[in-house]
């Protein structure tokens, strides 16, 4: 079967809508991006429908335009979702995109299968709160079941005294108290599933935050032997339970040696970009395939990879575009603090060659502390 | 320096311009191509303006919304690319299009930097080729010294009395005589010269051509050690003749071990297509950064690695999108005889992991006689 000119219709067009189009030209599809940003940076590389999410007409429009539909961003709307699937295929389904949009029914599917994760309880008012956190104890976090990403809508609650707070800073919204867990590592599972139920992963990654934001990614993950087949089953068992289709991360912390779940991402994952050029088929070229039916390609990682965000603004290109075996991106956004414009990934054969690498750009671009973690992982 | 929003101009709108768009998209870059034909592949990627190369209103706005133009034609007239060099920058510089676009202005640049070529004979009359067979004796070539490209252009002459034969079927155009050379091999040489003199070159590649099409290469191409280091000489002598900025391919034959020049194309080219995968910075991302003044990238090559041309139309692509380590590239265009329309890319770490996949695709895809040369040549 042939899917030459076929057109994937993308809800959302930031840079994760852009690099799925980067990714899906080469294999001769289009692609439609429906944005209410009129400087959403996808329109740089494809079309653009620019409209609301609740814009029922254009969506129409949008939908007689494409052959599937997905999403770069998992708050779309779960009327708008549904309402796609009456008039297009849309991958991945409603379901999943609604139990990842929230926090308890997310972490409740975790435990159904055989994921742990940090003590957590439902808090809907303020006493459910302040029983929360009686059973929890402190330090926990409070975050909300809904709209939650990079750290926005949480408040971290060290004492009892806290309480009154935090409610007021989530604005009473439908929430969820977590236990802090000083976890040893971050770890994510970049993972795809295909429509007809084939299941890859790319290799383990870890992760490190700064400020609730992704600072970089090293893959594959350094020590993780006999943790990986063990997340890729969760993944699995998860993607399953969900019947999803295309790629998605579980995001995972390691305690005491054992994995507990924190979240999934329904859509290509920041903690994935390494695979553009470290594995022959990209978590953004595998969830074009996935959506399309089409073969699921190799996820095997190239070498070591390793990826620093730009959060913010972009540091000066020139040291990473003059380095070997590095590569630049820059999503064609405008600086913002806190915004996501644009990352690297740094390509070796093995760790003491990673090591230098980063140590370079580290103090080439004044970042000695956001490549300090990975160098330290590399051993 | 942030080169970030920055626009290239690409004159022709085919799957150079596309693949340039491509690579120059990860950059923060911006393109905008102009072609006269409303389906130009490249458009699916990137902005057009539609116009033909002699409309100079057209060219005027061109020119007013890019930052530097380029090529992905070579055979852009020259009072076109006269035109633009008064209205922005434009790399490669007119002169190297122009030395390239006439067959005996290239050939005579190979001799005077020191590449030899198959004996050649200008050819502007009837008799000007029938002293020039009497010369150069049979088989011979007789090509157009302009506008010729993918075996257009071209009349072999088996003995003297083709003359006539030859004469009328290029139409009487200045043409260039070339005795026929029984090469041993094809190469090439791509390479990137900066706008600041700094040149590099990808690993020599080795070339099979079909009817006058290039239908498969390998690169590195083996057993090259001692050629590979005079080809580069050669190739960097021409662009400094040139002073040539961008990225270029050097064409030779092999004939009793020694290197004969054929022809250059002043663009990426066909035979360096591999880059995209085997290399960390390929042929289209290197073009874009020296056209813009940015270091060049990394052209060491990540193993070994085949490409097969896809000409007329394109093969089933699931047995290419399930191997591993293979790429497919599908360049939106319709088929048609004798067009390229896609390619394919497959890496390995050693030949024998290559010649078992190329026999497996050969043999998935009916096109044993386009791999057997490159299995063969593996050794």
């Amino acid at each position: 079967m042939n899917h030459s000119g076929r057109t994937i219709g993308v809800l959302g067009g930031g840079q994760l809508a852009r690099m799925l189009a980067l990714a899906g030209a080469p294999l001769g599809l289009r692609f439609l991006v429906v944005d209410s940003a009129e400087d959403a940076c996808a329109a740089q590389v494809a079309p653009m429908l620019r409209a609301d999410w609740r814009d029922f007409d254009a969506l129409a429009d949008f939908a007689r335009r494409i052959d599937v539909a997905t999403f770069d961003f998992e708050n779309v709307p779960a009327d708008t979702a549904h309402w796609l699937t009456e008039h297009t295929k849309v991958f991945p389904n409603p379901r999943a995109l609604a139990t990842s949009q929230d926090r308890l029914a997310e972490k409740s599917l975790f435990r159904e299968i055989g994921l742990d994760t940090p003590a957590f309880a439902a808090v809907d008012s303020r006493d459910d709160l302040a029983r929360a956190v009686e059973t929890i104890g402190t330090p926990s976090i409070l975050k909300t079941r809904r709209l939650g990403y990079d750290g926005k809508g949480q408040f971290r609650l060290k004492s009892v005294a806290d309480v009154d707070a935090a409610w007021e800073a989530l604005g009473g919204a439908p929430s969820i108290l977590e236990a802090f867990v000083p976890f040893e590592r971050e770890l994510s599972v970049v993972a795809v599933r295909a429509r007809d139920g084939e299941f890859r992963t790319w290799p383990l990654t870890q992760n490190w935050h700064a400020d609730g934001i992704l600072s970089a990614s090293l893959a594959p993950a350094p020590h993780a032997e006999t943790l990986a087949p063990i997340a890729f089953a969760h993944a699995r068992r998860i993607a399953e339970a969900l019947d999803y289709v295309g790629t998605f991360a579980l995001e995972l912390f390691v305690r005491d040696g054992r994995l507990l779940g924190n979240e999934m991402a329904p859509r290509v994952h920041n903690s994935g970009h390494w695979t553009i050029e470290g594995s022959p088929a990209s978590q953004f070229e595998n969830h074009v395939r996935a959506v399309l039916g089409m073969p699921l390609g190799d996820t095997s990682a190239l070498g070591i990879n390793a990826m620093l965000n730009w959060v913010g603004e972009l540091p000066p290109a020139d040291p990473v575009l003059a380095e070997p075996r590095a590569h630049w991106h820059d999503y064609g956004k405008s600086p913002r603090a806190g915004r996501k414009v644009g990352h690297a990934t740094f390509c070796a054969d093995d760790a003491a060659e990673m090591r230098d690498r980063l140590r370079r750009i580290g103090a080439a671009l004044g970042r000695e502390a956001q490549v300090a973690p990975v160098i330290a992982a590399l051993g």
